[in-house]
């Protein structure tokens, strides 16, 4: 077992890494140039920005409608803040800081004399303050925005909104704890814990990781905090619009749970903080918790483009290898809590597993969740798409007109600033350090700079990645300097090559990474070349939905196919198993993307026929073979919309 | 096209009809000695028969609680003694016609002096009454005990039901209708259309049939009736719960429907009652628009089982090819108002296509929703079962604990006694008559006697059909008769072979009819021989849920693999093309029954391991050749529970 308190692994903060262009600097360039300010629209639009002057209707809503999306507004705004601080970090901006200052002075302007911060409650409904956890989310409102406020204190240097949350904090360790005259009450929704944990690393301030554990450790206790307060309101506990604590991860103490249950999102955000109150308390039984439900989700509930909720009934988990491709749900969001949370197991127990799991989630099923223009977004990132569907028989949010489309905004708009904010800070998911030991972890074009040995030392990349498997890595350092360099052999990659300074090396990984142990110089040149060839996947033999399929993957990409591409029917089409799979760069395409290019087959009658059933005694069939193109996944329904497939018959 | 009113088809009687042994005779006997007392005794726990003493609680139900399943309970009476009458005919059974008596008393005590008969409003919700014909089944309850009524009246002489259901009808008749004063209204839930061209035919009455026409003409007709009564309730027509009135086919006037839409169940009643009121009136458009909705429905919109409805979402249609498997709702009700609306499309329009659909529909999954035992039943029937499925994921009736199984009850039991009385009253689908010409629909061993060609013909079935397709027809008939003896020649038999006395015979078959034109005497034989090999059954290319995969049938029965004869992961077996496949006749099964067998593959990773995803290139697969047994569909779930599939792979 790792030891984590002796040599502690950090993330080396985004503020040190410059993203210089590449895939991700042009995505980071859309961010700020289209998907932040269309954002910052429609909050304004919302009446989300105005929610902050605390002027609500003289009618209060309907005690039915009490508890809606309204109450997790606040929620918006601190994401967005949260974006447009990184964003600031890297790319000053004057209008867009006052904008933000602006609205951070609403907000202080809003938070009550006791630290209470919200603006619906006291509104519209302030009987309802702090009377329902489960459902009110006003805990899941403030850890957003002390997200946003250790981001916007580390991009800009101002402590007001710090300080707004630090007292809201206060506020909310003095109502809730195990000690006399409080409640041990905790969030419905679970997201505060992790940014509580932001705040201590922020302030150095013992007591927000005191809180974020308690919250840890009250989870799910007997007698039920929610049975409780249910009864407070006059409610039986039984009346539970979820039907089960499952849904929030409160029906067993967390230390008991086993596997990764309920609503995914809500999930993997708990999972993530129970990581870094673990990391930073360096409690075992936390640290095994970790392994066990990391164990759980990334062997029987991840799908291969690291999606993660299948049912769009509880929008979480159902069970073992239930991987329904049409109708997965595989919210954008859950796609980058799983990112977050894999970020910090590495950091508890420092394993490429993690990066690759957080690698696949953040360039698939979140990225997808993004238009290529910036501006329109995916709730729900299925792996088979069919156009028509009719939505008296189906529902989700991108499904409004029988096609799943990307729209500007949502009823519930929680992904579009959660892959805003992913994207600007992606910086600080490339670098890992821990004593004179420095892990890449993401290949892009950046240029990092960390203390390390005593030495200032600037490491840049130059690569194409995940287009090309090609990566420089250039050393700047004042003078020698003796550390580790560790880096990454991602699981997709069966084949490398790495030479310094033009010398090849021989380095075998461990737990993922290969470690160059030297004294580097300034000018030092590591050469590593990944083999990306195509991959077929083959699902789990337990993943019914699959069966008899495969998926394309090319480096961290998984790949799909479009009817835009390759005509209608994609259930008819087969790539034999004999079939030569290319890839080749389309620089006209989405501005440069490789595609995947190869032989199918499609499968049909060789006479049409209106009869549903044929028995094969009675019809023949063509097998007429096309050349297949298949799309990088998160690129899916940018052009015309039809029939999407990710996985794809094979023989 | 057809002369619908000079030369009516009629089906002969089941009255006629005496089912004297062989596959029904048993499930015959089954449904008199379990299933009608087991569906009783739950009547009578549940309140269902008390209830018609119109006692209520002093407190009535909370106004959201007011239009429940509740509001139904009437017609599962009028189901009970539906299917009780029917085999009080064929099994005279002075207890069980006491019980049914004493049922009818307590009907017609409950009956108000103004004809209205309804167990709930006036007791629970007075001022609901005929306040909500969109929601509160007022008519689908009075449709349901007018078929009960007329069965009675068949079976026993006894009017008594007969009588207090014409009073109803009279009552909604002076309520409803296009008069000056009276209501524009029609029934939310249709069924009392086609029960009203019963009570027609059983009196002679033809204000029965108006009063049905008027409830066909008037349905979808602007201004809206559902929109204008929700007004009178002060209520918005938007918060329909349903969402629309697609739901119930009230969304345009009928005339003007192109597609079998909305609530599955609904639908086929309506159209059967659509098909009644065409046959009684010979109106050609509602001719025209039942070929059209059958066309829709049958080469768009319905299972390979003859199931119909894939969505749980409205329990109904969805769009054209849209057949999921595992989660197919396929309602059992929804699958024996098809073959009602099959039966009574044959008679509008003479042709066995209609009576394939029948078949189909009742052997494979309206028979499904019993058990073999007789005591308990499907709600839904999936075209694959997966065991260990989390409730919170999913839900329908039968899932309560991870298992597709039968259960003895449910909240809304309509299917029980809706299986039980077509079971009762399977001889009414075996012959139809117009003029000199007798038509045999179904192949089973039974006896039915008719006057044709001015003589009294008795006809008799020997044969093991379904298991086997050699049928003996023996004619009876005091003196020589001419007619036409039309034998069906099902749509999955390519080849067959007939005989009239041992002389083979060589007609050709016209609209899915062999017709035998003579002079009959006394003691002919007929021998039918239709060959019945196993079919592999491909689905339209536009079916993307079951692509590149085969579904077994021989005969009428469509098969399917269990867990228990095959082992798990049947997503991973594999029939080849090239396997032989063999059917065999299991006298130990199920009190025998025709199996299937033969080889296919298992396809599984040579190794086992945790991870979900795998490359190819890094994993090799074995093809385990084994051999399969495939049950009837009908009568799955009945051992062992476990997986289950219809739709098997195939290469």
């Amino acid at each position: 077992m790792q030891d984590n308190t002796a040599h502690r692994h950090r993330p080396i903060p985004m503020s040190r890494v410059a993203i210089s262009g590449g895939f991700w600097g042009e995505r980071q360039r859309v961010n700020r140039e289209v998907t932040i300010p269309a954002i910052y629209q429609k909050l304004e639009e919302t009446g989300r920005v105005a929610s902050w002057a605390m002027e609500g209707p003289a009618d209060p809503p309907p005690s039915h409608e009490r508890i809606g999306v309204r109450v997790f507004w606040d929620s918006d705004s601190g994401k967005w803040l949260e974006a447009a601080a990184y964003s600031l970090a890297a790319h000053p901006d004057a209008e867009l800081e006052a904008t933000a200052d602006a609205l951070i002075d609403a907000i202080e302007n809003a938070q009550f004399d006791d630290g209470y911060l919200n603006t619906y409650f006291p509104v519209h409904f302030p009987e309802g303050q702090w009377a329902n956890l489960r459902d009110s989310h006003e805990m899941y409102n403030a850890g957003h925005l002390m997200e946003a406020a250790v981001a916007y204190h580390q991009a800009t240097g101002k402590r007001k909104l710090l300080d707004v949350l630090a007292r809201f904090s206060d506020h909310i360790a003095a109502t809730f704890g195990v000690e006399d005259g409080k409640r041990r009450g905790y969030p419905g929704h679970p997201e505060i814990e992790l940014a509580l944990v932001k705040m201590y690393r922020e302030t150095g301030e013992k007591r927000f990781l005191d809180l974020a554990s308690y919250l840890v450790d009250e989870r799910g206790q007997a007698p039920h905090y929610y049975d409780q307060e249910s009864y407070d309101r006059g409610e039986s506990p039984d009346s539970y619009w979820a039907g089960t604590y499952r849904y929030c991860q409160a029906h067993l103490p967390l230390r008991e749970h086993t596997e990764a249950n309920g609503h995914s999102v809500r999930a993997c955000y708990l999972y993530a903080g129970i990581a870094d109150v673990a990391l930073e308390t360096g409690d075992e039984d936390l640290l095994r918790l970790s392994r066990v439900l990391w164990n759980d989700l990334t062997r029987h509930q991840m799908y291969v483009h690291g999606g993660v909720g299948p049912s769009h009934h509880n929008e979480g988990f159902t069970f073992a290898y239930d991987m329904p491709t049409e109708t997965a749900y595989c919210e954008t969001c859950a796609a980058i809590a799983l990112a977050f949370w894999a970020h910090r197991m590495f950091h508890v127990d420092p394993d490429s597993r993690y990066i690759d799991v957080m690698e696949l989630a953040i360039y698939n099923s979140s990225l997808s969740g993004l238009s290529h223009a910036g501006d329109e977004f995916f709730y729900a990132n299925p792996l088979t798409a069919y156009p028509g569907v009719n939505p008296q028989g189906r529902w989700h949010e991108n499904m409004e007109d029988g096609h799943h489309r990307r729209t500007a905004w949502f009823h519930c708009p929680c992904c579009p600033p959660n892959i805003s904010r992913l994207i600007a800070s992606i910086g600080e998911y490339a670098y890992s350090q821990a004593g004179d030991r420095v892990y890449v972890q993401m290949y892009h074009e950046n240029s990092a700079s960390m203390d390390i040995a005593g030495s200032e030392v600037r490491l840049t990349q130059e690569t194409q990645y995940p287009w090309d498997g090609s990566i420089l890595i250039g050393v700047n350092t004042v003078q020698p300097a003796e550390f580790e360099l560790a880096l990454r052999i991602p699981d997709w990659c069966y084949d490398y090559q790495l030479a310094v300074n033009g010398e090849r090396q021989t380095a075998a990984a461990e737990r993922g990474y290969v470690i160059l142990s030297r004294e580097w110089s300034d000018g030092d040149q590591v050469e590593l070349t990944l083999a990306m060839p195509v991959e077929r996947v083959m699902p789990h033999p337990s993943i019914r939905q699959s069966a008899g399929q495969i998926a394309l993957q090319r480096g961290p990409l998984v790949y799909c196919l479009e009817e835009v591409d390759n005509g209608p029917r994609l259930a008819n089409v087969c790539i034999p198993e004999s079939s030569e799979l290319d890839a080749s760069f389309d620089s006209g395409l989405f501005g440069g993307v490789s595609v995947i290019t190869g032989r199918a087959l499609r499968i049909e009658p060789a006479e049409e026929s209106p009869a549903l059933y044929r028995h094969h005694s009675q019809t023949s069939y063509n097998e007429t073979a096309f050349t297949f193109k298949a799309i990088p996944y998160y690129l899916w329904a940018n052009r015309d919309l039809g029939e999407m497939r990710v996985w794809i018959r094979s023989s």
